[in-house]
């Protein structure tokens, strides 16, 4: 019963597969592999968007970190939700690779309103040279609670940024499980709705570790690769990635991945919603369930094996995140230990 | 006849077979894996060094600056080679990680002597605040033209080092082959010498992308914990890298490797050494060759297939650089073409 | 009647005089000044520190950017109040100087409470490397709302940070006016409650630009000057800078323009707080008054002369800051224009 | 007998009386006072440059570091002499503003010229993103080492650079002292050349501490802004800046300095030539003399109250630096000590 992270599983034997059909004789280094030449082509068709820069990075830091170091400057700030994973789970690394941009944090918490979003863009940038001026809007998308943004939400969002000349980030760390969540398509979650990069992240949905970095506007696609290989960031042996990528856009299978896992969630979610201590507290349509119950509760669960994040206190809050490969079994076991507990 | 980089050929399968062996169930991340913990007694082993802090990055640039970032204050210089990977390939990494340190470059080329040492450390630290204060000594081995600095070599340099109370980084993107090359054991080669920082490369010696950084003092262990997160180096499965370099360890397989690439330098080497019109410019007792020819000898081997660097106008520089994988009838072909063109 | 800021006003002229003084022959550079040993030696009696480290930078940015840069990592987290200057009025500068550290914002406003300071701190610093690490406490004295923490409330603010081994940053760009609001000593409002570093500031007092930045412990003093010279705040001809603040130190300049200040916006607080439409909103004990009104209230006395800045829109919120150079013949008319409109 | 420094000496009276003439009443800070508008104006007729931006920092390293920061990226290189102070004087301050840019010194010494400039260009920005992007080219006029560079000769660097299309920086600290050696114009010597940002010098030549920053382009202008408030360089009482650089520049008292001080060092030189132990070892057209001299001659000078800076052992090197207020007495008696000892 681990319910503690979507980077706890193994990845499909597809990416294995590809990874050994990677692995033959002597290939260009940095890059110019083949197989990312068929990544790059597949990630443009999947996203619509014929003239998309597109580079990959084994790590969600870098590929965030990256994207906005090369939308913003030093001098100016990033507006995102207190619990961004940029601002919470990054050790500082946009402030390290922007060059020392600031964060400036919307009011509230896990979801960003338009009018939150508003206020904290009024609120700086209109100081002259005295406060930052105002870089750009990063939204996480499926947001750190579990939570999917409506198309109309995000919409929302890219308008207040746009309205102010603020190119748009996407951390999109779960993408193909808020697109699945959606039944959209890539491009209506991004471009169409005034995304200017989005990250595609491929390691919580199976993965070794690699996302893309989709650059909707090439313009600063060099400025890109200077910075992914002055941040250490470009492998020498590239293919490894590719290969990763490629597996996991060959059949869809980022989109079948995405639904096992949503669906184990779903599963998750209904077993436990009817329980008389259990408060779900987010909106349980990609692969998280967040809940509050009894420390009481929790104890119980986890010294019968359920494995998972808990915080807080008073009513103390618990985090599950599903995986494309946790066993149905495992779950039904989980709902017959908190039902018949 | 591919012999343009030890980047550009496969991995064994031993390596894809450790990482099936990972890819199995629910694993901790962040480097919490147990494989990590295999690889990191098995490095403390290796290196008779018990104490060592033991870390993994994917990428040689990655590994060589953290390092570097965790030694060095960003008013520092760091001493090297002025054809020291650091300085030439890493678009500015290093001064990007330490916070802006700067390279001083060590007058001479691709070997650093205790004398140039000496006169570039005394050239620096002594104007107050005016100047940088004195860094770190970054030395490279194998070097960047395929020498091999001996024991008694390194050891007068790290004495420099000492005298000025500088640590030592020893950047070892071909650290085996060197191993090899001396017949010494790492620790023979490292922390005996005066090396504090090691980095123990396994990217250009037959891995997918990992490179050992190993601290024998481990006083800055947590310092450097944190500078790779914010680096977005730290990996969330980090059980995929720590497969590659188990791989590496087991049944020293690192030894082997860089046997097998040197053994092919060699054999190269001494079919080429006798050519009228070939000149070797560097000592081949790792895998790499440097040699000196005709524009036109250049032009006729690569119009024949063989394919390497060449750089330089007058008499071109060429540049072999053998990996494991190399097959010897490749260079069998290939000795015949140059001497029966 | 200008009272928009106390960075308009002149310097007195005894600050001129020592200007001429030390404009006098050939004298060393970068701080070896004779003055400088004054304005050191001055310092240390005036904070009984015989052991401080004392240096002098022309700005406020400068000396908090610095002073923090010296004392926390890059990847620390630095804790300070959302309107604190270091935040809101230095477009970057501490994230910037320390590398891109992050500023954690402790809930609640103007003043820091201990409460929030503890819950600030807790929520940061504990998530591993995932997060950054806890660095400083930086404090601001007086607010920026023009309140004047009482001794105790410094205190219990210091406990908190030295009961998280934090070093503690005390932004005094009017240092001297809240000692004289207290009633103090500097050793009493500084190092005798655990503060570490204190920014002792001159320009907003009356001089034309200079900050002195005292360290209670040196061990960092040499670390400071090369981040001074390596952010350009070291003067070549620094006996321009030890002059004014010598001049503040004689015969306690400071205190006696800060006591001037403070009478100023005393007097005008006593023509002002009985005014039916308006709502002091800070203690006046200090040189700031921070008042609500009408708009069209506001209107008026703009339109009749008055000067000061004026922020929000429901009911405009006026700050009146004062110098000690502030004629009281304009206090007398502003009251005299706000009561009998 | 001071000769070390042009940053010890005292300021002319005029610039106090501006200083007084300032420090009346009420002025609007951060360089919106009347005083810099005057300056502006001045600059900008002095260089034919209406459309010129003009800055004021208060130190040389600030001046060169946010010009360079403003014209390069963090993953290009500025190409400059090793002699130059940005290389050697500043502590690593380029690399700190610019977000660690690297610095590649141009082959020779003291003088760059065209072909050792070619050559540094080719060897960088020619590796894809293994090396830095190309950034900027940067002179220093007058040389360290006293040179004055011709205007052919400053055509030629500017030529060179032009074709690569990289941006000058022209690092002026002594600008005065070369525009009067060589007889021109500011804007012969700048833009009309290609040169993109000078730095015009005030400190060396006489003020207390300021320097303009120039952009004949003003496209980047809030961009440096920015960059200077968050260098905490940005002074709140700005006329005191403004009132130096005004007298400066009223009654060409700039240009009045470097004669003065230029013809100290040409009278210095004449009573030095002819000795027969002393090898002048630059062309002594402005305001500096740097000669070998035996090491017993130099003790010799010294202990007669000769103040100047010695470097090396062999035949040790002097350096000379006048400034406007050497007393011609002085002078005299030194070259009558030399020659009579």
């Amino acid at each position: 019963m681990f319910f503690a992270s979507d980077n706890s599983g193994p990845v499909p034997q597809a990416v294995l597969d590809v990874l050994a059909e990677a692995n033959q004789g002597y290939t260009m280094g940095y890059g110019a592999d083949p197989l990312m030449d068929e990544v790059r082509q597949r990630i443009r068709d999947l996203f619509e968007a014929p003239e998309a820069a597109v580079y990959l990075a084994a790590t969600g830091t870098a590929a965030n970190a990256l994207a906005l170091a090369t939308l913003v400057e030093p001098f100016d700030t990033v507006f995102c939700t207190p619990m961004a994973h940029i601002e919470e789970d990054e050790c500082n690394a946009p402030e390290f690779y922007t060059g020392g941009a600031k964060l400036t944090l919307v009011e509230g918490s896990d979801r960003m309103t338009p009018e939150a979003l508003t206020r904290a863009i009024e609120s700086q940038g209109n100081r002259g040279v005295h406060g930052p001026r105002r870089g750009a809007v990063s939204i996480t998308q499926v947001t750190e609670m579990g939570n999917v943004y409506t198309l109309n939400d995000l919409k929302a969002l890219c308008d207040v940024a746009k309205s102010y000349d603020l190119p748009v980030h996407l951390d999109g760390a779960r993408f193909a499980n808020a697109v699945v969540a959606l039944g959209c398509t890539p491009a209506e979650m991004t471009w169409k709705l005034g995304v200017d990069v989005a990250v595609f992240g491929g390691t919580k949905n199976g993965l070794m570790g690699v996302e893309a970095v989709v650059f909707f506007d090439p313009a600063k696609a060099w400025e890109f690769e200077l910075r992914r290989k002055r941040g250490g960031h470009l492998f020498s042996k590239h293919r490894y990635l590719s290969a990763q990528m490629a597996a996991y856009l060959r059949d869809d299978m980022w989109r079948d991945l995405a639904q096992r896992a949503n669906a184990k969630a779903a599963r998750l979610h209904a077993g436990m919603k009817d329980h008389p201590d259990v408060t779900i507290v987010n909106d349980v349509t990609a692969n998280m369930i967040f809940f509050d119950a009894p420390a009481a509760l929790h104890a119980r669960l986890k010294e019968h094996g359920a494995v998972y994040h808990v915080s807080g206190s008073d009513t103390p809050r618990g985090r599950f995140v599903c995986d494309w490969s946790m066993p149905d079994e495992e779950i039904d076991r989980f709902v017959s230990l908190l039902n018949n507990g």
